[in-house]
């Protein structure tokens, strides 16, 4: 079980950090720290033992906690966050101040019990920038669903001129699903013409032409985990314009990916790649960080950015992602999702990343 | 432009409660105020004028929000939140304390320019209680797509024995796409045969067989909206027990629609309903509140529940959805979206709740 371990490594943070107990109310931390999938629930973690940590949900997830959460005293009580806080007693209790909000805590010190509230804020967040070999694995199998539903819908043809950003959206989405993911990770980016030329474009109406950039920025939900993978294709015949475009942000995207070794500044990573665009004159036209954490969140921890602060971890799974992006004519991202390795990094999306003309 | 008229609605409350201005931090919050659909954006609401109101959002965005929020001034930067705390100025500043973290807080505090950060929780969702007629139209086809997939998949047989929960979770969904949705509004519960007794049951591959139960419960998202429906059906033949239990959740479905009558308490509703399923010897059975309000959130205020505080006002949109849950047997859930008017509540979703045989 992923879940004791990890609670086991939470116990230890907790005492490096003189807290008595974590009341964890994020609840993808709390899914992390026990597999509960429900939509409301909270969780007690005593620096002790798991013997004295306490699972809380309500009524609606009774079966469904028993099964997923069997190795915790549970507690069916509403709200989970305040039954917690008076159960804990007189301790030095740590709480999620990066999530509580304002009103919150005040409700918190109006219930607490003797408990004397510490900020503690990412504590979980922090486990939870490496991986672990059970995250790991469902990442793949994510990407891997996604990588196959790109490839089906080309070879059937999906990406033909005629077709309209939504119907490519949902033929992606469904596709993912035939291939074991439980949804898309989020909203799929299908972006046309000049359409690429918008970061982050929804899909519309708009029909594929000849000669048309496609952006994809999509991906894949499994057990919770996200793939995120964009690829540019161009239909019909690639215009120089289209090609030298195209170029210019795989050598910012490959500079990024050889930027990932442990122990390299954040901020380096995005500089690696941004430099790349930079020279070509492009850098105005870059409107975004290199890329981002992936995991229970889509965007989380660590950031590939300018002001990313930090350094590169084994076992963290990032993308990297630049893009070029010219207005009214059309742009270029190139994204994979990685793992951080000693040595060269793992590729998760294993799409060709080269120039696909459809 | 319903935006600008919101954003006027909520100048007169900032004018009641002595604030020159509102941080508008809650993303959804943003969206209804001005329309602009991103994922990341915060909005500076003077108590004066759109003039002196300022939208921000970061580089990923600024060609959509030209579009989006062409009416007001826009600002791009990162974070937000700080980017608009500076512009205040020294101004008597409201703060989005039920959504503004413990940490974000002293964000803001730091970056104050002079300005007094004050308290002020709920102001844009009071606003959101009541519905206008651009919302309550975006409610009204949200709820008809979700009628029309439901009657679709019944038409082409896609409720037979044989099929699998998931076959048939995914089948709605694509149906609601065909019919205007932009997607669900939630993840879809299809719970066949004893699942029907968990009352928020993901889809599995269990198989739909003779004689279960098949509780649907879904919606579809147009225009940001939310639907929300629930429909138990039985395949093949109905027991005697499928009946009655069919019955008793029917009567305390329409008791609690009944309930809904302008300056009702909210937690009369719920007993409305609650009584009719206690007085049958079930209460124990019955697991959640009667029902909530949707609209840019699939679960919003009012809550129809016993700690409900607060009446019903003309307007509100909400969802009555008494259900019983037998445990290892099976459970029944009868659920409408609903607007409250004077005399009585306007249906939003007209799918029958006779027992439906397929």
């Amino acid at each position: 079980m992923p879940y004791s371990t990890r609670r086991a490594a939470l116990r230890a943070t907790l005492r490096d950090r003189d807290l008595d107990a974590l009341l964890v109310t994020n609840l993808l931390n709390v899914r992390y720290l026990t597999g509960f999938t429900g939509s409301n629930g909270a969780l007690l973690v005593s620096a002790d033992s798991d013997t004295s940590t306490v699972f809380c949900t309500d009524g609606r997830y009774t079966t469904q906690s028993a099964h997923q959460v069997p190795d915790l005293e549970r507690l069916i009580e509403r709200p989970c966050d305040v039954a917690l806080v008076k159960r804990a007693g007189r301790v030095r209790l740590g709480y999620e101040s990066g999530h509580v909000t304002v009103e919150g805590l005040d409700a918190l010190t109006g219930a607490a019990d003797g408990a004397e509230l510490r900020r503690a804020p990412g504590v979980v967040e922090e486990l939870r920038l490496v991986k672990d070999d059970t995250e790991i694995e469902a990442l793949r199998m994510a990407c891997a669903a996604a990588d196959r539903a790109l490839a089906g819908l080309i070879e059937h043809g999906g990406l033909r001129a005629g077709r309209t950003e939504r119907e490519i959206a949902r033929d992606l989405e469904n596709l993912m699903r035939d291939h074991g993911a439980d949804g898309p990770s989020f909203e799929s980016i299908v972006a046309a013409g000049p359409n690429s030329a918008v970061p982050h474009h929804r899909p519309t109406d708009a029909v594929v032409r000849p000669g048309d950039l496609v952006k994809l920025d999509f991906g894949a939900l499994v057990g919770g985990y996200h793939s995120d993978m964009t690829r540019t294709l161009v239909v019909g015949r690639a215009d120089d314009w289209q090609r030298e475009l195209y170029d210019l942000v795989a050598s910012a995207q490959t500079a990024g990916r050889a930027a990932l070794v442990p122990g390299t500044a954040l901020a380096d990573v995005d500089a690696a790649s941004r430099d790349v665009i930079d020279r070509a004159g492009h850098g105005e036209h870059f409107l975004h960080g290199l890329g981002h954490g992936v995991g229970l969140e889509i965007h989380e921890a660590p950031a590939l950015s300018k002001a990313g602060a930090g350094t590169l971890l084994p076992g963290m799974a990032v993308t990297v992602e630049p893009g070029v992006y010219l207005a009214g004519k059309g742009g270029v991202r190139i994204e994979d999702t990685l793992v951080v390795r000693q040595g060269a990094p793992e590729l998760l999306t294993l799409t060709t990343k080269e120039l696909v003309v459809v």
